[in-house]
């Protein structure tokens, strides 16, 4: 099996969804359910684990039996702040490792804080955390990261429920030909094509969000990107034509573009 | 089911595949069947389909009881060669009516002469040929050729062989606009992911041949284009997330964008 | 002197302007001036240049004494109607033989008829008439234009009116090179950038209107285009610096491309 | 006069320009003479501007009493080496107070650290020092750049020598909108219309050094790249035309866009 392995377990899908912005958690469910996500993550400032026993509980929706639940710490602005909802996420959760650690600079484009993004890393790897880590398409920040020991590179593809797809696939590439953990694009995917361009430039995974809650039909998008998904690193791994301007030119001007053969 | 519906017979596949360029037929039947597709186009000129009964037969490979033989006029420069290519086929296939005619303008870049095109495809409506015609992405000639009475138009992508996607989505969209027969985009789709991108255009299905026969593993390739068309198609009914700069800006500046809101 | 030579005339300016969509003709004849342009475009169904002898005459702020008057079809949507148009112009501008034909295929998007602009290029040419040719950016039909015996190639950016820039630069590419009478990118400049890239495409001249006059402020627009076209000139006859992915990249993957080295 | 002002001092020129990679003296002189820039910057750690009295000395050829000299770090790779080497030109340079940072995080890619970069700035800052600073197209980290007091952001286009243009403009205008000191691009610029349109954005000025140097004729496209900045300043203030999909668009779709109106 072509396997994405994350701090030592193995999944067979590529694809990483969220659960904000749907309408109810019986929407989230379906999407997720098409979506064939096998790791699902959580706001924990936003949706209710088991924070508030007297409201409806996104576990039993999503649960953790079933889904591998990623604690993630979605408006978090300091280290300090993400670093706490991480505790507790973990408490929550019963000493789960797994997080994913978003820490970010500003509230109008959501653009991560790399400076703090870091420290807030390096006090979590030292209490044992597996720290997947949203940054920006950085390469030094990238490396900085995961030499701190992050199990996973999370760059942006572009902002935040942007959708606006992959705004700079040539600092992605840097990334992904560094890295020695997975590297998955995380944040800016709009639609499937999207998702397919990610995976063909290399990338181990997507994790999306918007992209699906905010479909017209979420679970028929949620299906898609699962596809998308998978032809994308399909055609990864099978090799792609080379780019010719035309087809009997001597020379094959376009080798190392993006999507390269 | 969102079949597709060409001269009247309804298919699930919106992926149409060539067969040239495969190593031998074996990889040809392999690819072909990994793509799922159920619509395969011949040329005539270049395959042998029975012209040489001492030859191996692609038709073996290939059986017109399971798929739709689309015989196709490449190699010909002009109305004349395209149109006495297409009673051949037709002779040769008992009958069948259902052909893809290109007329090619130059055999360096292969770009379509659309004069002789819209010649041949008068001639071939009043033989009653079911005409799929390969076109440039010209609306003013699209819709001419609809005129004529064809049965669907495929404008290219990028030029054939070429693998570098899709150039001008914004042509493209124009003829899906207006078009009341099937738009299916032919040539130029080098990776799964310009796939994705012409389904979400609209587009109604995408034929391709170098893109799956010239990839490093073209039968995985075939699987990635089968998912990626999926993904496309099943994105655009979907319905996509708006394009924003960012999550909080309040107008959405990127509406009307391809792959639009 | 690196001059443009149309139709036997060498020109200083790569810039030709249109006289379309102003405030009035002060501001034309103000924008223009600002342009440097020595080539005027004039649309002959529009513009009274003596058809009318009871209202303001263009040629009083243009005048052809200074200026090269180049009369256009802008509104014909048949070959009939181009023909009759420039036979007219002609006989209003004492014989001029100089002319820009466009024939249109939609009043909506403005889109080129090239069947029909094939037709009226075969009876002008052979009426005397030194025949610049708005088309699209089809090389086939560049070619055969050219073969016909017009003394300049337009291919459109993008379509008339829509600021789009340059939507497909290889077929641009593909025309330049197989050219041997000017190629001149005609309608779609929306910026001095636009005029720019065509330029560096190989380019020998840019026409523009819309552009200019329906910048906030047109007469600074001009000036931007006279040293956008102008920079674009000096840049491509300079030789652009490799592309590279990054500086210490031993291969230089991007040459071949648009602007290439 | 439109004027860009530096640590209290207003230039008429928006182009930068570096002194490497040319073939001698003679040649940076014509070049920078040919450019118009008011504004040369010098690689210390590369150029001999009195460090070795032997040596011919750059600043015969390019005297500071004609042109603001910017003595930058290029080759810095922490910020130590960085401070250590401004404190010298500060020394060659009687006292001069404007230098340009940039502290590169990888001899390959040359992509700045941002880390080492704001603590270097810190430390220059305090020191007196008049710092324009090179940076990533991280919003975040300009706007800490501009608090920590840097009279200019240079955010990066595109790789140091890479010649690849503005690869992801909506990040710089991100960093444009909330900038109170003037952004300069450095870094990127392969031809005329990337200077351009980096003008286009609203950017206050550009910095480049091997787009000139590596041109096949280096003082022409000196000339080029003065007339493609003065283009996109003009048009950046002209106001462009909407980008519409065509003419009769009844909606401006493109509105918001790079370049918009």
């Amino acid at each position: 099996m072509d396997a994405l392995t994350i701090a030592g377990k193995a999944y067979a899908s590529r694809l990483l969804v969220g659960t904000g912005k749907y309408k109810d958690f019986d929407e989230t469910q379906a999407a997720i359910e098409a979506s064939g996500a096998e790791i699902v993550t959580v706001a924990i400032r936003r949706v209710n684990i088991g924070q508030d026993p007297n409201q409806p509980n996104l576990l039993d929706a999503i649960p953790p039996s079933r889904y591998t639940i990623l604690p993630n710490t979605a408006g978090c602005y300091s280290a300090d702040d993400a670093v706490r909802t991480l505790r507790l996420a973990r408490e929550l959760l019963d000493g789960h490792s797994l997080v994913k650690l978003e820490v970010l600079g500003d509230p109008n484009t959501l653009f991560p804080n790399v400076l703090e993004t870091i420290k807030a890393a390096e006090t979590l790897v030292k209490e044992g955390f597996d720290v997947m880590v949203y940054t920006s398409d950085d390469p030094i920040i990238a490396k900085q990261l995961e030499e701190i020991g992050c199990c996973a590179i999370m760059p942006l593809a572009s902002l935040i429920g942007s959708g606006m797809g992959i705004l700079n696939p040539w600092n992605l590439r840097l990334i992904i030909e560094q890295s020695k953990v997975p590297v998955l694009v995380d944040a800016g995917v709009g639609t499937a094509s999207d998702a397919a361009v990610a995976m063909e430039l290399g990338c181990d995974g997507v994790l999306m969000n918007t992209a699906i809650a905010h479909a017209k039909s979420p679970v028929l998008m949620a299906s898609a990107m699962r596809k998308a998904v998978e032809a994308g690193r399909e055609a990864y791994l099978a090799g792609r034509m080379p780019r010719k301007l035309y087809s009997a030119d001597p020379s094959s001007p376009m080798s190392g573009l993006i999507g390269r053969s």
